[in-house]
């Protein structure tokens, strides 16, 4: 496929650039060890992450105005923290833990692979994260973003159609010069709808070690690029 | 004066970061010599940027809806055209020219000065110039910047109260630990306004060797800091 034309590569981040999972847990048992409390540190990382979808819903349904996802998160974590029975956390405590979104490790190969890919190419976060969470997370990981795009600066949530659009809107691009690069199927298939090329990228061990928990790893043909890793893809792109 | 509770700096950068006279001079000579025109490109690029208040301010008054400074540019190259009597030029050879505003030089010290500043602070624009225009010069000057703030996201023009104050929420923070840092007074005393601190380091050439164009160098004595260039401002910063 020819690929010639494409000037920015946008990414999905939670799962395609960092290992959110394994670096939630981390934090989560600093957490746990902070306070004295025990609990099934993997269970919990997985119940935090699966209120994710639901309560972006509440806002792409218009039950809710626009929050960012700081601020689900920090919704999300009071609920989660009912359902393990924990208790007695101070509200700034609480605060302080919602952060552990800001600093999640990147795979291996994810920084020098946006090294490769920024020699030819705008790189961007296309992220539901909002723009701080996104700011923290690159100084904490190394990445090297041009501009930080997403969520926050359209005021939607992927998988709406404006989310994708305004990406390309901001960078004064046709959708077909913009490529999506993300870890999950279903990402790539609505950016598709927009007009975006796609790349997938897939990552195994997105939600860990568990074989009933891997996702599916076979590529929907519409794809443009299927790729190993960034490095692979920074070779398949020329860059 | 204390400064320790800063996190994050946020740059004016036409004049601050850059210095956007020479270069633009350089790439209208250039488009001169390609379109067999002669005229004082000097003059010009004074001319095309006396343009931007008068612009931005129909955007401002509600005159014309949202309008980037890209858009804008556009606008008011035609107009500077027709004033130098410059005409036979194709849309698509004065939209290549109309991006010269994105080939803007770092004075000497932007860039060291700005590596000392990353390892301390969050480093983002806070711009009049779109998204786009910020992320091109970035990739041509070098800069490092965390994440793009300014006009656009905030949809509105400094100064603005609210572009200032969107840039803060944004980063998620208060105004009081966002320092503004540009060389020309009247943004620093219009974001002082909004609650940030401010940091004038002036640009004496900003406006050509010409002493009747040179800006007023006394600062205003309400001002957080004073520096000479950005690497005296990390010094003065601790970074």
């Amino acid at each position: 496929m020819d690929t010639s034309n494409i000037k920015a590569l946008i990414f999905d981040v939670f799962g395609t650039v960092v290992d959110w999972r394994s670096s939630i847990i981390r934090q989560a048992q600093q957490f746990g060890q902070e306070h004295g409390v025990e609990a099934d540190w993997d269970a919990f990382a997985d119940a935090w992450r699966a209120k994710y979808g639901p309560f972006m819903n509440r806002v792409r349904t218009g039950e809710l105005p626009w929050t960012n996802l700081d601020r689900l998160h920090r919704m999300s974590l009071d609920v989660v923290l009912e359902e393990f029975h924990i208790t007695g956390i101070s509200e700034e405590a609480k605060d302080k833990f919602n952060l552990a979104w800001h600093y999640l490790d990147p795979w291996p190969d994810t920084v020098p692979g946006l090294y490769r890919l920024k020699r030819k190419f705008i790189l961007a976060p296309m992220s539901n994260g909002n723009i701080r969470l996104m700011t923290d997370m690159g100084k904490y990981g190394g990445m090297p973003w041009d501009c930080i795009l997403g969520a926050e600066v359209a005021k939607h949530y992927k998988p709406d159609p404006e989310s994708y659009q305004t990406a390309c809107d901001l960078l004064m691009m046709d959708p077909k010069d913009v490529m999506m690069v993300a870890a999950h199927q279903g990402d790539l298939l609505n950016a598709q709808k927009v007009g975006l090329p796609s790349a997938f990228v897939p990552r195994p061990m997105e939600r860990g070690p568990n074989p009933a928990q891997k996702p599916d790893p076979t590529p929907d043909p519409s794809f443009t690029v299927v790729a190993k890793n960034f490095v692979d893809l920074a070779d398949q792109l020329g860059s």
